[in-house]
């Protein structure tokens, strides 16, 4: 049976069904055909939408350039959950077709054992040696980002030896943007940088030592991304290179790289604060894995919730002589939670830009207590007056004192909230925890269980009024 | 009275109690020098200690050179939150000290009658006129990304022209990394691009004409943030030209100015998820304004609460005859809220990466439908448990009542918690809604609902054997 051409439309629509078809009569040309005619994003949904078994099908099907730009186009995660399912010797064909530290990225996503196994298998043992350095460098430290596109010649060579260089290697630099060159000193340290458009203008005879620039900056392997994004904050360098243990040129880090880094991070830390351990998660991933991974966050919040349980039962008896309470005990466990949050997300954020430090605890008791009583003040005055007259509306009377328990509980609970909220992302980094994954459910616990006990206890005092 | 020079160490550390000393003074010459002997995160760190009233008046009394310098290290909120408290006049000499486009992304973050004014106030009316034009375009449109650090050469020109072109304008491209010459047509119309490595080898009395790369890629100063980052996510382009609505080249678009605007929507993200209306608060905002902004969340959170409360009041008397349902509705509220919580982070983000589309409904209720019953069963029995044997640590009795009834009503919720949780996002994208902003408090809102009519409707059924 042979399957007609699908209408254009129909391809760009529902890729990864023609795909399926494909794969079933095990066609390669014909899915290499249709993989090079996808752009990024219908790769990356056409994927999303196999299963994990096929994906693998797919990549092992396709010819080992177009996989390695299929997967290059796939975020790192997905890439590397897919190569973990193909054979060593296809996985190791596609890392030694993609870009040097496109194929790096992806052995430091896959599992140890996964990626040792692809490295044996590669052709080239002096590359696989050279990747398996690279990908040793954490993928947020300058080695981890560093790329091996860059010029560097003997600090010995002539002005005209050096467009020599780069004119016969043309085709290898023609992947690069190449502007600055590096010199090294014969064993191989870094003594100085070129600008490209200074070589232009010096005769050729001329010895680069009497251009370049010495003692050039430099980051070492280790530099962690943090540095390397205030580093490129106060200079605007394009890139910068980057020496290994010995001070030799290991490679250049770009301004881009470190910024997309950050910008990964930044993503990861937003899923990390609503739950998603480890800070990725693509539904294209195996179920149990997904289930999993939120139930490892979930789970412990069994535990912190049961303290707003114990709460709640210390007071059984106030809540069964005015069981109109328990109509409000979520919405100040809510209220409070949001206002909290805000203070987190806020903390959380001049921690990255570098506004305060672990230590600025009484920068933001002041700055925090001082909002706290403003919105405590306004937001217990609404919630106290629909409190008070919430009873009219459900058949009952006007109740002022239940106004003024609930409103008075959420204003001294939102002044809480808001400290606690702006603290706890300081004390964590400082208990070197990560403040996106645990700020949330323990300042949620502290504030259901002030607040509950503030409604309860402040009912109790009053309870002949409520009920 | 003079002030004794500072040890090192004290300045490093408190530099904002130094500031307040010398602005007392209005030494204009020791606040210069001081703020010139800091890093960038010094600079921020200590501009946030102080007034907004002495931020201005330090700004007001440094050289503006050097106050430029410094607004320009600072988050670019904060620094047109200072510049508008300056006067116009000095606000104006500022943002000619600054680089272009930082002076422009400054302008653009300003209200709009304060640019107005500043711009009024500037030397050269050419200039500000081209300021107007520049601050005219979105941030998150090429326009607003673009840098005019590039070089343009007439399209007739000879390789030995250009060269000469750029050698001496060597101060003026010495602050610009100029790896690419654009050729414009007589009308300024972009015909080509020149790179720098060509015209070193190429003889120079060639016409640029025949090494040049005919109708290069471009984009229009239109071109929004997220097609932007589209594309440089398919070629490795480090730039590209930007044309204005008549086709003329009006600047340059760079990878990394892309990447760091990309990055800054990131942040501005988790912040709005978080209740930040706007994206942006730094504490060192006036009180006020922190209030409002945090307020303009919380208040319509408010009324969403209130179906809530409604949903348990219809339940009134089976609370009434079973008041330890009361002690779990809460967790079942907060279990709920993190499940649904989790799916719309993971929503947002794919929504983000392209790897879905906001009609992509059935695959969001397969995949998180799936995850939902496994999640529901498994926290659903554990709580079920929990709540079962509560009543023996209360000192009360084991009831398989009570678990089934909260383990059964958490477990169903988490199914639709997690599915709606997942939807949200795509049903506000595709409304035009922000989904960082909205898609937590419906979420909540509906999980509330569901949760606490599920709890007591079963409750209701079996309830001579939970009282």
């Amino acid at each position: 049976m042979t399957v007609a051409p699908q209408p254009e439309e129909a391809v760009s629509d529902k890729p990864w069904e023609r795909i399926h078809e494909l794969l079933a009569e095990e066609d390669s040309v014909g899915l290499t055909q249709l993989v090079e005619s996808f752009t990024s994003e219908d790769d990356r949904r056409a994927l999303s939408r196999l299963s994990n078994e096929d994906q693998a099908r797919l990549v092992t099907l396709l010819h080992h350039d177009v996989a390695a730009e299929l997967l290059e186009s796939l975020p790192e995660e997905q890439a590397a959950d897919i190569l973990e399912d193909v054979s060593s010797e296809h996985a190791a064909s596609i890392i030694e077709a993609m870009p040097e530290d496109a194929g790096v990225d992806l052995l430091q996503e896959m599992h140890p054992e996964d990626s040792a196994a692809v490295l044996a298998e590669m052709d080239d043992p002096v590359e696989a040696d050279r990747l398996r350095t690279l990908a040793s460098y954490a993928w947020d430290s300058a080695g981890g980002l560093m790329s091996d596109a860059f010029a560097s010649v003997p600090d010995e060579s002539t002005v005209g030896q050096v467009l020599q260089e780069l004119s016969s290697g043309a085709e290898e630099y023609s992947d690069m943007d190449v502007q600055y060159v590096y010199t090294v000193a014969a064993d191989g340290s870094l003594t100085g940088v070129l600008r490209l458009r200074d070589l232009v203008l010096t005769p050729p005879g001329r010895p680069v030592s009497s251009r370049m620039i010495r003692n050039p900056a430099s980051v070492s392997v280790s530099e962690p991304l943090e540095s390397l994004v205030k580093i490129f904050e106060e200079h605007s360098y394009i890139g910068l290179p980057v020496v290994d243990e010995n001070g030799r040129l290991a490679g250049v880090v770009s301004a881009h790289a470190v910024q997309e880094a950050a910008s990964d991070h930044l993503a990861e830390e937003y899923l990390v604060s609503q739950g998603i351990v480890g800070g990725e998660e693509l539904r294209s991933m195996p179920l149990l894995t997904r289930c999993k991974r939120r139930l490892a966050w979930l789970t412990p919040n069994i535990a912190l919730n049961l303290f707003s349980v114990t709460i709640i039962g210390m007071f059984e008896s106030t809540l069964a002589s005015a069981i109109v309470l328990a109509k409000f005990l979520p919405m100040v466990s809510d209220m409070s939670g949001c206002s909290g949050n805000q203070a987190v997300a806020v903390s959380i954020r001049e921690l990255t830009l570098g506004l305060i430090r672990p230590a600025d605890y009484w920068r933001i008791i002041s700055k925090e207590g001082m909002l706290g009583m403003i919105n405590g003040f306004v937001l217990g005055t609404l919630v106290g007056i629909i409190a008070s007259f919430w009873g009219i509306l459900s058949g009952g009377q006007f109740n002022p004192w239940l106004g003024l328990v609930i409103g008075s509980a959420l204003a001294v609970n939102t002044i809480l909230s808001v400290v606690l909220g702006g603290l706890i992302p300081l004390i964590l980094k400082r208990m070197k925890a990560d403040p996106a994954l645990a700020s949330s459910p323990i300042l949620t616990t502290c504030t259901d269980m002030c607040g509950f006990f503030l409604v309860l206890s402040l009912a109790g005092r009053i309870i002949e009024r409520l009920s």
